[in-house]
């Protein structure tokens, strides 16, 4: 039995997260769900945004399934820092793992790409880095005025996502990684980051290996973003690269991700790239593909691979098929690719 | 007269350098121009990055134009710490100026977006950040090392740099100015820089503005690039952002920059965003461009708006003639580059 806890949080986080438990349904059928009530409603009601209480209880699931939260009403930081950050942190969910496939089917922006040809995961660290919230500021509102954000990064953390960057290669065809920092600028965390990046690949001489600096790679994301297979880089690198290479592969409209402590020793948390989408919710035009593909990396870390493997194969199958211009039903495409996922 | 301090530096610096100097030439015929060895070939002669001595003699030209420093025998940080942020930071270049347009002729990577669609300019802060060198590590090569990353950011800093993109934005045709920064997780610095932001904005009601996220940015300059006129950032995202924005007009092959003192307390200085490219160096088939096009942004800030108009109507018709595939000599360029500035 897998038991899972469910934020489906704002906007359009309800509607899609309503279909990614449907084929979770569908293709395991002992799940037991259990609702959050957490995100921009709610600290408009209550002005609680995740009470300790709820954080301990979450600690108690197999894995989270997230929809959306925020909205424009909320000021930004409130809900990012105090509930999405806070879940990463407090489970320790260093490996933010974010695969990006142009799917047959799907028009990408680029003229020169065909589907098919870009399958990479980026592997980004998620515990650390400019996230840490050490920062602050002096003189507020003064001509004075100082603010400072500082990167912590710690040889513990680095390794560990490089090394399950590695391992994720090690269990891929291209079997190659890339390390992306700016190791020119950022002097002290680059060297940390590519000295560790070299002794793990040691221990790895059957896996390739790349560095490039975070400039280059947004470049090549959207110049040749077939050339990547994953893609192991900090936290802030790793936002934005993920968005990159999302663009390039259709928009985040279709790309997942998964918060992971590989050990299990917190539940894992996923959930789609996008936001809640204040302008289309309520009216079931979401595109529910993002929180279902996120779904099947929650099946995945479960261990049950076959059916996210089967959870895959329906979201091909589905995107194959649509055709440009169409009208969606968030319901019907959750109908569908459960029906398909256990066809 | 003009009084240019030149760097050529390495790899296919010389070669470029040398057209944009055909080009200054030919429409400013008082330049007078000084060479000066920097770059990696020099520190492997000598040890020097940058002599105090050399520093304060660049101080007293009108500007600085720059080819290309670095190949991939220097460590890291060496050239980039040691002599070009030395010099942004030395000589205050707080505007880091990168315009990216897609010239009629240019294929771009993007399959919906025409030549003459993209035409902004980001104004990249140049001077503080995660660039002002503020971090250090502790326990360094033992399993307890820790390396940090400060990002330092003035009131002064992010408000001058504000200030010269609002003015940008009012010479422009569109009059709208994109704030870009992460104020959702780097709540301090982004306060500073939204709160800054709004209050110059306020002076200019004449100006459109909006706000996003550096992820969303990087996602939309793939998706909609033709939606930015002046995108105003810190030095890390301005770094970022504008590979992509090259990336998406053509390529760094294209892409001009200044790193420029308005007041003029100080020079600037111009740059190709492409590197050294040590792997065609010397072969004469590196295009210039680039190059070119910042000696027409330096034009530009010495004051002959007239001349930069020729240069940049000259760079029009270079790529608007060109036959996708043909093989490029970077001095027949230049040779027509410099004909048609001054027909
Ligand atoms: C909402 C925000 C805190 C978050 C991040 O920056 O990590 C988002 O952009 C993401 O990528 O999941
Ligand atoms: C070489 C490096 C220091 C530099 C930077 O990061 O600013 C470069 O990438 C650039 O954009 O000019």
């Amino acid at each position: 039995m897998a038991r899972i806890a469910v934020v489906a949080g704002d906007g359009i986080g309800p509607e899609v997260v309503a279909q990614a438990r449907k084929v979770l349904d569908a293709v395991l059928p002992d799940v037991q769900a259990t609702e959050y009530d957490l995100g921009a409603a709610r600290w408009h009601r209550t002005g609680e945004v995740l009470p300790d209480s709820v954080l301990t209880e979450l600690a108690g699931y197999d894995a989270i399934l997230l929809g959306a939260v925020g909205d424009p009403t909320v000021p930004p930081g409130v809900l990012e820092r105090g509930l999405l950050l806070k879940l990463r942190f407090a489970f320790d969910q260093y490996v933010n793992l974010r695969p990006s496939r142009l799917w047959p089917g799907v028009a990408g922006p680029l003229g020169n790409v065909k589907p098919g040809e870009v399958d990479l995961v980026v592997v980004r660290e998620g515990t650390e880095g400019l996230y840490a919230g050490a920062g602050g500021s002096l003189h507020r509102d003064t001509p004075a005025e100082v603010a400072t954000e500082e990167s912590l990064n710690t040889r513990h953390g680095v390794e560990r996502v490089i090394r399950d960057a590695f391992v994720r290669a090690g269990r891929r065809e291209r079997r190659k990684v890339t390390l992306v920092h700016k190791t020119n600028v950022l002097t002290h965390a680059g060297s940390l980051w590519a000295r560790t990046f070299d002794a793990v690949a040691a221990e790895h001489p059957d896996i390739e290996t790349e560095y490039q600096h975070v400039d280059a790679a947004a470049m090549f994301l959207v110049t040749q973003p077939q050339r990547y297979d994953v893609v192991v880089t900090d936290n802030l690198f790793g936002d934005i690269l993920t968005d990159i290479a999302a663009a390039v592969t259709g928009g985040i409209g279709l790309a997942a991700s998964g918060c992971i402590n590989p050990e299990g020793a917190y539940p894992s948390m996923f959930e789609p790239v996008h936001g809640s989408a204040p302008d289309i919710a309520g009216q079931g035009i979401a595109d529910p593909v993002a929180a279902v593909l996120s779904a099947a990396l929650l099946l995945e870390q479960l261990g049950h691979s076959e059916s996210a493997a089967r959870v895959n194969a329906a979201v091909g199958a589905e995107l194959a098929s649509r055709v440009p211009g169409a009208t969606l039903r968030t319901e019907e495409v959750g109908d569908r690719l459960a029906a398909h996922a256990v066809a």
